[in-house]
């Protein structure tokens, strides 16, 4: 067997699914049969022609799958066992890396740092909305699965899970700490539930959507605000009288979440960012108490490898986080189009789709 | 001997000697008799009506002098003492400050919290430009001067030189780092000094004004750029082989300075702002890598306390940093007018203006 | 009324309840009507004369109660108010306090350093097992307890709560992380409540007391061991198929317990010590990987002062954490003898005891 | 050419020079031609048998050299450049490197921890002394060496100088602190350069023999202690009027180096643990004050990888750090076994020697 199905990126607008040959495996790479994977906003991004990737690659960049060869480099796996990998996957080896920013992995050139350059899957090289996908850098990357997890349980940890989680671990809660989180989408849920973990005593939702601040309830909002009902800045400062928040998290990308995520914020407070923005970003005046404020904003990518990976489905184990909610539909990798045609219009009440190509 | 002379703000562009009451002595407080002190940038603003205080109200936040009379409550001091305190001089015991933001102390009340509430002298209660100050919470703020050191090797400590060095403290330096400093004034020139003190490697210092350049390589900026002669982004990416920097410090206040320390910094980088802003900021969308780059924008007010101004006078009386080449003019009190003349108008390469009462 | 009922220190083996004056309120102090208050084993430290304090001193350092008269300078609280303090009740104007370790307050001597120094309720002042208790530094003290808490819910803020929980935050857990505390007493279930608020996926609580075991899965355990029936460090090699906890925590004061916690770390791990000790440590060769392990020993002392109550009554309050399986008895002041017989002999699955004045 | 000379441990007490093939080069891996290497304390050990290495290997883990052949997989480099390589040389791909703890990297085994198991050159491979030396894992490991600086000046950077940088960072020293460093070896002397570089204000440098004491001036100690004249602990609370240092750091490895660096340390301050031990250490309860002290013993081995490098060879190239004063003696690498004579014996104020194989 040597053609494999892909969903591949054809142009602004079109993705189509291919055939495609499986790919060579070199002594550093592992090839993986996937077994599940999903669509990531960013993907929606691609589809759409606003992030630009090369015609023709494979998209998607969560993988969920089975060894199905290793390279020769390669040691303490075994093929056929199964393996997720982050959906950054850095080589581990750069100076970015060793210098604690895999995710801003530039390679042996760069010196060493490129701009999320540790995200290859579905943006560099092939990614996993296909039957097989090659990890790079294998050794660093795969990560196995314990064993009594399903597919859809470990499905979060190579992006979402991570990201929303970086988020929280950014902001650099304190036990007993106040927290906003905007926009409760996936990745905002993620990062409510990472809000949790970390050991917020009050946490505050907010979205515009009913049913999201439902789930955001299950994942560790204490409170949470519609903000078509209620303006979010001025219920925050009321809800703390006065005192803002320790942490905020904006999980958007928007000038409107980012801005009341600094107007929320103690002096002292930090901005965690997650969003992927597409314009300019205004600080006003006033909240940023003209520069004098002792206020923080930090910007997170997902962090990757096999490390994370390891930790996040530990977590999953544990039972502490149960992420299944967030896994609203399912879909065969033959259907992919109309996954995206589903995801991307936001339509049914759709979080993530399970992808199975098999 | 009831009355003393004073620098008070009387009117936007107006500030005046006057004759005023020497105030009296509650249980937590200390009367300083001041020795010497300076004029800052943020005085300027007060003078020019930008920043807003109550008419009458002495100017004035950076104390070097002698202890005239200790409050009831205030322990382990003796009158006559030699002694500083810091231009923010918070209580230390509210919510804020326990909390580990005492530049943002809200006292009693705000929960705690208040933006720059660490600041009062000449801001919110008497400053220092008169033969007398009233120093509050006396015990968290009176820091005794080391036998040896001149009232102008320690005059820094209770601003300049914590602004300065708070900026390189909050970049988060490691060994060998490469850090810029953009502007080179009496705070970027502190800020230079904390960046080699933190370990930095490469230290690049930025400025309009060829004698600054001069003073920051006494600071220990290895190398500096006149951004009137380059452009000191493109400058400093050149040095760096593309790579960026590993911190930058803003210490002006304008957004140009702002946003050419995030385009030098490398993904993963801290962008550490001094600056007093006077309008909202922008983060270019490509120069923050649409919230993607791992970077960190941090914000710092001048720390306060006897335990911040003793590890300064330290700095000091270790040879380690000297801070003399700021101190470029001498004015009695009586002639304060004159020096806000001088200092504001930037005249005969002015950094810093020792004034003294007596 | 001007006569109160005091616990006092009489001589080693003997706490007498005796008459006392109600203390006169200085101008930085608060008298506290307690409502409810507990024995702590350090109190049977001094009971059994092993800790010196001064024959007279009333014992106890766990206030829960309403302020009965605040000081001159004392702001923003009511008489009436319900409030705690912390076992320790620092000055936080000390240079200790400003340099960030209140906990070792020494006041306006020593340099501002005292071992244990924050430490002043019944061990340098009169402490609370009384009717009426002066808070010193009450500004930075008093906690004021929010609507809706019982006394008993609140009654391990003072000194258990904080205790454990510093234990967890000292030993820098992050999401994901594997840790096991050792010895399941009071504090030890506040270690493994905090170990699971900081995002352990796998806690591992050691006992040798089955009922104990019980609680401590309560508090967040996932596994317990109870040492009678199995080597605690064989074990936890297995659980973690030989790579040991991130982070161990020694919540007894022995050296089988601190060897073992050193024992089961992973090269790089954290050995955080609550105990404490009553003779030398040994740091065993091997354990400690004769140097070269990458291996931190930190030792906690309880925080306190008001922002931190404040945060644990918060902790309480948004039902995270449920101490009140901790309070096993109930005695009035006037048996406080009898109290203490039950307690320091460890008799009827005692825990923590409930001490009402009134 | 097939075969090189290579300084061979045969058996204790025996290291000779012996013919060797040069070694075939894997996918991942570099030659290198050593220029100049060094004899570290270590490798007397492996001398004397106390740290058992296999008979037959190659020596040494401190290698300055030019690439000779690279790996296919190895990419940025070229052949002939000038390059050093860290003592410690992991893969950069484990669990425990990706866990920020690159020295214990256990490779795919152990679930990726291995106590010290980052050390390969000369424990667990063939080493540095030799005329050439295989670099393995060589993207991460391989630091060019920037133009202008000679291998003298580079050569403490592979252990030595990381080392005792590592030691300072880990005493988290803050800008103002005062540091006690026991013991002015090379390690020592790089953690005295290392305290000055991360700001502390008073440097105390404790040995016994006066040329290290005056090297330890050089290197930025401001007061040195000679324990053969005084005793340092007493001297050092003189000094400090009681207070004690913020940090100490021991260099030695000896249980008297170990508690003298406990018992001079303030409340609050970190003992960073530098010495390779050969025997259990004791904590002596009133040093530890009872487990009650906030104290924290951190211990460090040698961080490695390129980024690292990179960084000390920055240091070296600013002219911060000059620890050419340590390089002492040069021999032939033909006349090895004289010069491990020499620096096992502490002959003729020995402090470093250059090997150079041609």
């Amino acid at each position: 067997m040597t053609m494999m199905k892909a969903a591949v990126f054809v142009s602004p607008g079109r993705i189509e699914l291919q055939e495609k040959r499986i790919p060579d495996v070199g002594p550093n790479d592992a090839l993986v049969r996937v077994t599940t994977t999903t669509i990531c906003g960013t993907d929606v991004h691609i589809l759409k022609g606003e992030y630009p990737v090369a015609p023709g690659l494979t998209i998607g960049h969560e993988p969920v799958g089975v060894i199905e060869k290793l390279g020769a480099n390669v040691k303490g796996y075994t093929e056929g066992q199964r393996v997720i990998a982050g959906a950054i996957c850095p080589s581990f080896t750069s100076y970015a890396c060793q210098d604690g920013y895999p995710s801003q992995d530039g390679g042996c050139e760069c010196h060493g740092y490129k701009p999320m350059g540790g995200w290859r899957f579905g943006n560099t090289i092939d990614g996993t909305q296909a039957e097989y996908v090659l990890v790079p850098d294998a050794q660093a990357n795969l990560a196995p699965v314990p064993d009594g997890l399903t597919d859809e349980q470990v499905l979060m940890c190579p992006d979402i899970m991570s990201t929303g989680f970086a988020g929280a671990e950014a902001a650099n809660i304190r036990i007993g700490d106040i927290v906003a989180i905007f926009a409760q989408g996936p990745i905002g849920l993620c990062a409510t539930a990472g809000a949790k973990l970390r050991g917020a005593s009050l946490i505050i939702g907010v979205d515009g959507i009913g049913e999201r601040l439902t789930i955001a309830r299950q994942m560790g909002a204490d409170v949470t605000i519609n903000f078509r009902e209620v303006d979010p800045v001025a219920e925050i400062l009321k809800i703390t009288g006065g005192r803002g928040v320790d942490a905020s998290i904006e999980a958007l990308g928007l000038q409107s979440t980012f801005e009341a995520a600094l107007r929320v914020l103690k002096p002292g407070g930090t901005l965690s960012s997650l969003g992927v923005y597409s314009s300019d970003l205004k600080i006003p005046l006033d909240a940023f108490n003209a520069g004098l404020g002792d206020k923080k904003i930090v910007s997170s990518l997902c962090p990757g490898g096999k490390e994370r990976m390891r930790r996040l489905m530990n977590v999953v184990a544990s039972g502490r986080v149960d992420l299944s909610a967030l896994v609203t539909h399912h879909y065969p990798l033959d259907e992919i189009v109309e996954a995206y045609d589903l995801f991307s219009h936001q339509r049914d009440g759709v979080l993530k789709v399970a992808i199975k190509p098999f």
